[in-house]
C-alpha cells in the first residue's frame, strides 16, 4: 500500500465473522449481577421475560468467539466494514509527529455504531418468534438504531424517548418514524411508571431512567414483546467488537501498531467495542498500548465515581451491578452529548479498569468542542458530540507528542457524525456554550442513594 | 468477487486521476453562451472577473481529458472513491428481477456530491491567488460543499442563503459557519441588487436569482475575489465525470454493464457526473444504455420547457445561454427537492438531449418521498428529496421489469443524504405533503419574458 494513503478499506470478504468475547481472557472474571430483592446472583431465567435466550447466553458466555449469525452480516454489509481514517490534514494543522487513526462508525444508516448491537438484538429477538420490541432513547442514536434494525426483520419498535429530548430534537424521531418505529414521549400515560410521574409533575421533562422503567413495564409481561438495551450489558459490549476487530485488521495493512488507543465512555459500548480485541493482543503479549476512555467532565462516573454495586435505572427495576456509579439517582448537568450522560459504566469495563489495565481521564465539553470543530476543518467530518471526547484527548495527547518528539500511533474511535447535532454546534459558535463544575455535590447526594449490600 | 455482495468498493489507488470531458465526442459541439448586450459569442475574457482562468480554459475545453491536480486528489480522498451499492433488499421488496446499482456520494463532508466540484474551484481559484469566494445556496447542499472546500485551501467563504431556506433551515447554515464559512440571508443590505429588493418588499423571502445576483456583485470588482457556481456550467459538469468513471469501473468489477441511468436533474451536474463517462462507451459502441433524466413535475425543464436562448439568472446578470427553460422569471412552486428547483437546465445537457442520446421524465414529489421511504425501510440510508426522483424512477422501471421479466441492469446515483432534510420526511408522513399541478401557466407566462434574439 503506498504511503499517502488517507483511510484504510477491507473488502467485504475480508470482514470478521466472529464477534470477541474477552471474558475468559481476563485475570479474572467480573463479579456477577445480583437480584435486587434477594442479592443472591441472577441466573439466565431471570432474565427470560426481557431478553430472548439467545442474549442471555451471550451475556453469560464463556466462549472467546461467537459465530455472526450469516443473516446479520448481510445487513452489516449494508455498511461494513467501516473506513480507518488517517487523519493527515489534523496531523499537520498539529504539527504532531503522531499518526492518528480514527475508526469511523457514523457511515451506518443511523449514522453511529449502534447499529452493531442494534441489528443482532433484533435478529435473535425474531429467530425467537418475538415481534415487538420496546427501547428508550435519550438523545435518539439508540432509538434509531434499533428502529433500523427491526425494520430488516419486520418486527415493531417502539421507543420511549425522553420528554426534553422529544421536544427539542424532532428530527431524530421522523429519523426512527421513516424507518417504522413508534415513538412515544416519556414520561407517557401508557404506563403505570409513567403515569405516576405524570400525576406528580404533568410537566416533568423525563430522564432516561424513567423511560427505562416505561420500555421494561411494557415488554417484560408481555410473550411477544422484549426489551432491548443499547450499551452497558456484556453482549451489546460483545456485538460492539467488529469495530476493533476490523481495526486491526486496517492496522496491519499499513504495518502500524498502537501506542494508543483512546474510546468516549458513557455507558461503554463504543469503548469496549474499539478497544477488547487490542486488549486481547496486550494480555497476549503481541502489542503494548495504552488504553484510555475519556468521559465528560459532568458525569465523570469511571474517574470519580466509586466501584459499587448499583442499579442501572432511576427506577430500581433491573438487577444491581458492580460498576463505576455516581449514584443511579444522579442527573448529569443538560451538557450535549446526550450518549454519555449515564450515571454507571459498563460493568465489564469497570472491572477492567479496576483490574488496571486501562485508564481514564474526563474532559470539559467546550474543549471538546473546540477540538470537533478542529477536527471538522481540517477533515471534514463533523463528529457527534460524544466522539469529540475522544478528539480532545486525541489531540491533547498529539500536543505532547508535538513537545516530546515522539512518534506515538494513536487510534481513536469516530463512532458518530453530528449531522443531527449540528444546534448543539450552533451554541458553541455563538458562545453560549458553558462548561459546568465537577458535580462533586451532586455526587455525594446520589452515591448516599446506593443500596449496602451487607 | 463474490457473487452475493452488497457493494462495490474501489481502493484510494483505483481512483480515476483525470476528468473526462464529453464534449469533443459529441457529434456536434454546443452551441455558444452569448453576451447579454451584443448577442455575439463571449470569449474567455468576459468570463474573467467572476472565474478563475484555469476554470474558464476548462469551460470551453476541447480536450477529452484533464488531469485532476494531485492537491485535489489528496481532499477527494478524504472520502473518495465513494462506493457502489447493490440494492439487494430493495429489489427483493420490490420482487423484481432487475438489478440496481446506485453511487452513493452522501459520504462526502457535505452530504452530497457537490464537493467533487467545491474542491477543485476552490483549488484553482487559491493558485490564482484569489483569497474569497462568494456564491448563493438555496437549501444549502452547495453552500456548504463550498464552506468545507474554502476551508481546505484557506480562503475565506461568503455565502448569500436565500432567506426562506436561511429561516427554516438553520441547520444547513450552521454547517456553513462550523467550516469557517460567512452566511447571509438574501436579500441582503450589503449589496445594491439587495438593498433595491429589500426597499420593495423589506419582508422579501428571496429567491436564488437575488442571491446568485448578490453574490456575482459581490465578486465580480474585487480583485481578490471570485465567484463560484455549483451546477449547470461545463467545468461543473467536467468536475462531476469522477462519479461516473468511478462508478464503470465498479461495474467491470462484478462483470456488469448497465441497460439504463437514471439521474435526477436540477442543474444537472449529479446527472452529467453520473452518466457522461457511460454516454462516451455508448458513443463508442462499447455498451448501449438508456440514459434517463427525472425532474420534478413542478419544474420540468426538459420535459415541458423550450430549448431557447435565456438568462442563467432571474436578474439577468449571466450570459444568455441556450437550454431547456421555463424562463428565467419562473419560480417553482416550493417542493422539497430545493436542489431542483431550477428554471433551466445545463446547457450541455439541453444539447446532448436535442441530440437524441439522452431521454428525460418527470415525478410528482409526493412518489418520489414514498420511494425514498421504501428505500430507506428496505437499504437504510435515508435519501435527500432530490435522489428520490431518481429513486422513483428506477423503482418505476423495477416494477415494469417484474412485469416482463427483464433482468435489466439499472444504475442511478443516491448523490446525498437526507440527515438534514428530515423535516420533510416529517411533513410526508404526516400525510400533509402536497403534489402541485404540472405549472402550464407559470411556465408560459415566464416564456413571455425570454429575450427573442433576431
Amino acid at each position: 500500500m503506498a504511503d499517502d494513503y488517507s483511510k484504510v478499506l477491507l473488502d467485504e470478504s475480508e470482514m470478521p465473522t466472529q464477534w470477541y468475547n474477552v471474558i475468559p481472557d481476563l485475570p479474572e472474571p467480573p463479579p456477577p449481577p445480583l437480584h435486587p430483592g434477594t442479592h443472591e446472583p441472577i441466573g439466565p431465567d431471570d432474565l427470560a421475560p426481557l431478553f430472548p435466550m439467545a442474549l442471555i447466553m451471550q451475556e453469560v458466555s464463556t466462549d472467546s468467539y461467537i459465530d455472526i449469525p450469516g443473516e446479520v452480516l448481510d445487513i452489516y454489509r449494508l455498511w461494513r466494514p467501516t473506513p480507518l481514517l488517517r487523519a493527515r490534514r489534523l496531523e499537520k494543522a498539529l504539527d504532531t509527529p503522531a499518526r492518528i487513526f480514527l475508526k469511523y462508525e457514523g457511515g451506518s444508516p443511523a449514522g453511529s455504531h449502534k447499529p452493531n448491537t442494534a441489528v443482532p438484538q433484533a435478529f435473535y429477538n425474531s429467530q425467537e418468534g418475538v415481534t415487538r420490541l420496546t427501547t428508550e432513547t435519550g438523545a435518539g442514536q439508540w432509538g434509531s438504531a434499533l428502529a433500523f434494525a427491526t425494520a430488516q426483520y419486520g418486527i415493531e419498535c417502539e421507543v420511549w424517548q425522553v420528554r426534553a429530548s422529544y421536544d427539542q430534537k424532532p428530527y431524530r424521531k421522523t429519523m426512527m418514524e421513516i424507518w417504522g418505529a413508534t415513538v412515544h414521549p416519556s414520561p407517557s400515560n401508557l404506563t403505570e411508571a409513567g403515569r405516576a410521574v405524570l400525576a406528580a409533575d404533568p410537566d416533568s421533562p423525563g430522564s432516561l431512567g424513567i423511560a427505562i422503567s416505561e420500555a421494561v413495564e411494557q415488554a417484560a409481561p408481555r410473550e411477544d414483546t422484549r426489551y432491548a438495551l443499547g450499551s452497558v450489558l456484556n453482549h451489546v459490549l460483545l456485538h460492539q467488537t467488529i469495530i476493533g476487530e476490523e481495526a486491526l485488521l486496517q492496522l496491519a495493512k499499513v504495518d502500524e501498531t498502537p501506542d494508543l488507543l483512546v474510546g468516549c465512555t458513557g455507558g461503554g459500548s463504543n469503548f469496549g467495542g474499539l478497544s477488547f480485541p487490542f486488549l486481547r493482543e496486550k494480555l497476549a503479549g503481541r502489542m503494548n498500548p495504552t488504553i484510555r476512555c475519556v468521559e465528560p467532565a459532568s458525569c465523570p462516573s469511571l474517574t470519580r465515581g466509586e466501584y459499587r454495586y448499583d442499579f442501572g435505572d432511576t427506577g430500581q427495576l433491573t438487577p444491581l451491578v458492580k460498576m463505576h456509579t455516581l449514584g443511579h439517582t444522579f442527573v448529569p448537568d443538560p451538557i450535549h452529548a446526550g450518549g454519555l450522560r449515564y450515571h454507571g459504566m459498563s460493568p465489564l469495563i469497570s472491572h477492567i479498569y479496576e483490574l488496571g489495565l486501562i485508564e481514564a481521564e474526563s474532559i470539559h465539553q467546550t474543549e471538546c468542542f473546540a477540538a470537533g470543530l478542529q477536527f471538522a476543518r481540517s477533515e471534514g467530518i463533523v463528529p457527534a458530540p460524544e466522539p469529540t471526547h475522544a478528539i480532545a484527548a486525541t489531540i491533547r495527547e498529539a500536543l505532547r507528542c508535538r513537545e516530546s518528539g515522539e512518534e506515538k500511533v494513536i487510534l481513536t474511535a469516530l463512532c458518530g457524525h453530528g449531522h443531527l447535532d449540528l444546534a448543539s454546534y450552533e451554541q458553541y459558535l455563538a458562545g453560549e456554550l458553558v462548561d459546568y463544575d465537577y458535580p462533586e455535590e451532586k455526587i455525594a447526594a446520589a452515591m448516599a442513594q446506593v443500596p449496602v449490600l451487607s
